[in-house]
């Protein structure tokens, strides 16, 4: 089964949206299960001022999208860039294994769009 | 892309949730992805006369459950066990290619749960 806490960031997701004319964004497709996870990031100073998701992925790649994006939020890009795809499984209580795959797409995409951000500074 | 009817029933599903004591009760796990869904029914004089379903999985798993509530809502048994893998696409005016994994978790829980039903009796 599922934990609280997946349940709650599934139930109540944060940060669903998109950004307009975003500092730094990224998209990744999971090879398992052909989703796609985009994020958006706004940056003020080196640090991640706002941060939004979008997918049509699964409950589980919801929730570690929304536990994600509240670990990212305030953070500067360094400490961001830390953000592993193991701390969001373990912040979320864990997942069950065979849904380990989607907690990838999370932590990938915001990655990706720090990536992007500061290849375009 | 999405289909604008995968995205009207992603955004608005229909039957969602469960039903108490049903008739009959079909769970199926995604080999894909890992994904589950169930669907309850309720039967009247060989009738579905009511159907719900509850899943974790993703976008398009839930517009396909919503398309194949909607299908097999006031069928006979015998009729919505004819609805296949492909009505359901079909019906949603197609899936990409990478996401036609999510399509069959729907047809096949409808059909455990109508074969749960056939069972009991
Ligand atoms: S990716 Fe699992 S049901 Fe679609």
């Amino acid at each position: 089964g599922y934990s609280q806490k997946v349940m709650e960031h599934f139930m109540n997701p944060h940060n669903v949206g998109v950004i307009e004319n975003p500092d730094g964004y990224g998209k990744v497709g999971n090879p398992v299960c052909g989703d796609l996870m985009e994020i958006f990031i706004r940056v003020r100073e080196n640090v991640i001022e706002d941060i939004r998701f979008r997918t049509f992925g699964c409950g589980s790649a919801i929730a570690t999208s929304s536990m994600v994006t509240d670990l990212a939020k305030g953070k500067t890009l360094e400490e961001a860039l830390q953000i592993t795809r193991d701390d969001v499984a373990t912040e979320l209580e864990g997942l069950p294994p065979r849904k380990m795959h989607c907690s990838n797409l999370a932590a990938d995409a915001l990655h990706a769009a720090i990536r992007d951000y500061l290849e375009k500074e």
